[in-house]
């Protein structure tokens, strides 16, 4: 398997384990007559970084971008004078590559918000409020202000991949547990505003899912909002990326 | 002590303090007038994960399966061409082995699910409603569909055994923490619709404690629900083993 | 500064932080007006076992056993064939070193328990329920059944000094995080039915505090349920101690 | 970039991305129609951890002190006999990188304030309360005793920087980790009377932003209390340095 084919695959299960863990959290605590119902946002944001732990784990052999903010962040981390010229140890920075992140963060999240709704189907189809079943599997806004909204996931992601980054350089050794913990603390700090997508990839798969499943009783899915955790996460990952480079 | 008498005494010994952790917040948060009462679901996810925690530190000696999903995906892996031919170092994968360990593994969560209850048997015995007393011991669904339920399981065990499997590739040194959170992040998952068993050996030692311990006032041990913690975590199981082997 | 001394102030910093810490998160999820008043079981249990993370680096180096529980088992581990002679590296196991950790533990936990007193003293006073006062500074049962107390204390405490002395042989980097975490899962599933001592000096440092400090409005100190979180204890730590050596 | 250039640009990102994610949390919890509304003391807690976790990655190049407390502890630590003569690698105790880390650690702090404001802002605009405005930025006392307020914290922070300093005696692997994990047992045993600040550039800019912030319908930004979490911090920091250095 080439570095094409080994970035697809490595990418695709990652994020696929990290939407399955984190739609099925979302799911939890929302749904009717699931266990976890209730359990509050503490738990949600612990259990996507969990996701993102396992994801990370799954993904090891592409370096689990697992996120498009990341691969662009990284991407224009290697524009600037003096950064590196690879995603992951052997994997250069090409067009190609490039691409390969992206299509399997994509199918990827896609694949694991529909195996989390597989596990879940008879909660999805009993809950009541159609709004909640995009709610377990798409981000949406706290107060709906578009550009404010899209600021929001901007900051966050900017945080996130300027940290991420900052990460490899300090000595620990925690490994995927460093990149978890992050994320977490982004979402408890910057997700009140938008449940912080901070992840087109995320954001984009969950309601590509909504959208084509059989979910009794679903609702719109929203799309009018679709392009703010797409565009706020990219650009604050990129000059999360540039930032980090700037500082090194 | 020969292999298989180390692996017998470990995998009880891990097993057991697992479970007696695991039953113990579990029976903390529902029983009556315990100090945990109404913990939430987090509190009882983050008790298993430690309870695995613990586990894995005593059984060290035999690579802490502690789960009979994990000694048979470890089995089906060694099927693949290429999988690995021990189950810890120094211990062959056989058909004794594998005997020890499934053996072990089910002693121990009985062990530990009769030490649990020892602890709160004033609170199993002052509790109101019988139905709780089982759900303290062993797992039920929340929407009760045999094949879903099984379906869940499955898909919950296969994240479980890929996902670990796949730690041990990936430089870190957070040891049983890393299994721990991996647990952790499942249920928060996946954990809505079953309870997550994702382990034959908790829920079937469970139940056989509930059914032979003279608990005041307990119902039934619903055994036509049995089947379904054991089919589908050892399907998932085995295709985890499976697929980590065929992406390695 | 001799061993005897270097035990000494080594075990009185460490459980007095842990005390301080401890005490403290009682106090703040108990008493009148705190910020963290209701903050719940599983705030507590984490609490206690930050502050046993924060003790365990401050008493470094006398091994940090800030537990009579501990410092007992493993004085009857080193009774048995083979057990180690060394409570701490260059540290012997005499009798004058036993008494010198014994020693601290209880004179740090008294000063640990006054601290966080000081701390949260106008919260003591405004408190309008004597038994709270008490319940924030040393523990009580749920159902009051003495043996049956002290058989959970014993039960938890021997899961604790097994767990940890197993914790020395298993390959991780978690250091003082392991210990913790082993003492935050022994609470959140055995501590439902007495608070969880599992360590005299925890509990009589609280007690005595309790008694000689000039709380507003306080009532009893309980002293005839306080050999129960000493003698379950030491018991169930005797044993662990043994059994850990007898299964290495 | 000279020593002094490299702390200051370090300490500001550390302690601007600390802050971003503190008030965030702070402003999530407490703020109206945030997702997070109500979410509670340990998840404010935890937030505030994370976010240190996260700034003490950003500022490893200036060994991550992002509170004048640790500073100002560390310059104590340097006047005992014996005790070390940098900030950190190659970084010289001097009054002016002294200077340097209490201007980057202060300037941070406000940058961070301004930034989690920014994305909060349609939330702190449609908030009724004004306290809680600043409730969300800077902190303030739960019974209000100015004394017994700086004692408070005071103790905390001894605490705090007598435990930081003993982690780099302790075999582990955490790196930030471990100081993240200080943070939030000291904010859960002792964060009940004051709500924490255990660092006076936190409480400061937090208070300096939210009084030259164009807060919709902010109240007081309550200046007689100012004091209190930079002195009882900075007295506690000095002597948990001088502490730490007479028992190594």
């Amino acid at each position: 398997m080439g570095d094409i084919g080994q970035v697809l695959v490595s990418e695709i299960a990652g994020t696929g384990v990290l939407m399955t863990l984190g739609v099925g959290v979302g799911a939890n605590v929302t749904l009717a007559r699931t266990f976890g119902k209730g359990g509050g946002y503490l738990m949600v944001a612990l259990g996507w970084a969990l996701g993102v732990f396992a994801g990370v784990h799954v993904a090891h052999a592409s370096g689990a971008h697992l996120n498009p903010a990341m691969t662009l962040g990284m991407l224009a981390r290697s524009a600037v004078p003096g950064g590196p010229a690879e995603y992951a140890p052997g994997i250069a920075i090409t067009a190609s590559t490039t691409a390969a992140y992206l299509t399997g963060e994509l199918v990827g999240a896609i694949c694991g918000a529909i195996l989390a709704w597989s596990v879940y189907r008879a909660h999805f189809d009993k809950h009541p409020v159609p709004h909640d079943k995009l709610a377990a599997m798409a981000t949406g806004p706290a107060i709906r202000s578009l550009g404010r909204n899209a600021f929001g996931e901007g900051v966050a992601t900017f945080i996130l991949v300027f940290v991420l980054l900052q990460l490899a350089l300090t000595p620990s050794a925690l490994g995927p547990l460093g990149v978890a913990l992050t994320v977490l603390g982004v979402g408890l700090g910057l997700g009140g505003v938008t449940g912080w997508a901070i992840n087109p990839a995320r954001d984009l798969g969950g309601r590509i899912a909504h959208a084509i499943l059989p979910i009794c009783g679903k609702g719109s899915s929203d799309w009018s909002y679709a392009w703010v955790p797409v565009v706020g996460p990219v650009v604050g990952g990129v000059l999360g990326g540039v930032t980090a480079q700037l500082m090194s």
